[in-house]
């Protein structure tokens, strides 16, 4: 792929569109490819998503998302399991390959990060074969390190390497996101890495911008607005090898507040501006 | 040292407390040293303070903090080299042998944290043998990664021993505190390593509490109250060669707002708890 049919929208980005409005959109203004998430996509159903997004013959790049594997409390990691094949029915009947996997954060009382994450790993070879058999390959993504406690204990590209390579590329890989790991000088290295082994399954895009909202989940700045060199990592995921997709994905409230077909055209101007 | 001879207490955890009012808690609640910031020292005058903290026999653990320099204006860099030799002799004055460095930000516009990082390192050049000629030891601060774009470019353990492993070690070191750095698999070698090399000017506590606050500046916990093993990375410093003080050094708007000695009185109840 090349130039703006590289582009997809993540679904969060404008998540004050419904799903037909979503699709309706990407039509009229071009945008080829669409991130989903599992939320919104079952409220609408499942397979009226799949026929929806198909028919109007937009690219799935990717499901967000299954993971949370770090629960100790046997019941609530048996209900993660199957959450998560649920999740990878669900990326296969949309007709994507990639699920994106938020791993967990601590357990309530816990300062074990490195046996929340060798819980990960544990849940992984349960799902990755099953992923394998569905067509569908997990993607874990390094969420940013303020997340480390509440969120996902994998805060670095390297970490998440690390548990990927536990297992076949074609069943696991990694997200490559500029929001999370923008900061890391160890992180071009690991982009490389992860392409040579195959394991570059999604690429997203966020800029930094302060300062940070209370609960740090939705300050996302669109692309441009923030302190990440996109042009720079965007080459650094090409000279890996990397081809595919790339979703620009915001959660901002500031954006939400706004007309939302309007927002996904700035996004596109925005995608060619600065990232291409 | 040992034991509670080694508690030290930030003066920004009770900030509510002028600098009569902390030393006198210090003497009656037996809290054997204080690490002090610059503006409420220069606020009472710096020679005042000084007689203030030594006829109380309380030890200077720290003065916080130099650093900013990432400016690329020529101007603003030479204000920033004056404060820092200011800051210098301040520590000095005071009789403490360590300054701490929060290092600065990207400037506005910019998304080069290589070429930051090197201004840092040019500052040090020019500052280090002045420190060292004072008895001071500059003590590179990593930041959390959330502050790599406003605050601090440095975001790990691993970037502040190579920035000071260009200087001697008798001048330029790096704080360990563990809020900035619990997250990082990496950060328990990089720990080692700053010991073998003398490295470990200044040791800190704060825990790490969710959810974060607006801005993100004023939500470290109490000890005890968060995510942090501490008694695991005091061990770990221990286990690198560091025998001196242990600061607490809380911000946060929720202790503030309290009695200032009763704060103290539970920071010290807490390193006993948690840290020895």
């Amino acid at each position: 792929m090349t130039g703006p049919s590289r582009f997809s929208i993540n679904q969060m980005t404008v998540k004050q569109l419904s799903l037909p409005e979503l699709t309706k959109a990407c039509l009229r203004l071009g945008v080829p490819g669409v991130g989903l998430w599992r939320e919104p996509v079952r409220a609408y159903g499942v397979a009226a998503a799949a026929a929806l997004v198909r028919d109007a013959g937009l690219a799935v790049t990717s499901l967000c998302r299954g993971g949370f594997f770090t629960a100790i409390d046997p019941a609530e990691r048996a209900r993660a399991l199957d959450d998560n094949r649920a999740a990878i029915d669900e990326a296969a009947a949309l007709g994507t390959d990639t699920l994106v996997l938020v791993s967990g954060g601590l357990p309530p009382g816990s300062s074990d990060l490195a046996g929340a994450r060798e819980r990960i790993a544990d849940a992984l070879s349960v799902l990755a074969p099953y992923a394998g058999e569905r067509g569908v390959r997990l993607a874990i993504e390094p969420l940013h390190p303020m997340y480390a406690a509440d969120r996902c204990v994998v805060s670095t590209l390297t970490q998440a390497l690390a548990l990927a390579g536990r297992f076949p590329s074609s069943q696991v890989g990694v997200v490559v996101d500029t929001y999370h790991i923008w900061w890391d000088d160890t992180a071009p290295d690991a982009v490389a890495r992860a392409g040579a082994e195959g394991r570059i399954h999604a690429f997203q895009l966020a800029d930094w911008t302060t300062p940070l909202p209370a609960g740090v989940l939705n300050g996302r700045g669109q692309i441009g607005d923030g302190s990440i060199d996109m042009r720079a990592w965007r080459s650094r995921v090409d000279a890996a090898g990397y081809s595919g997709p790339i979703e620009v994905e915001l959660f901002n409230e500031e954006l939400w507040a706004r007309d939302g077909e309007e927002v996904l055209a700035e996004t596109a101007r925005r995608f060619t501006a600065h990232v291409l």
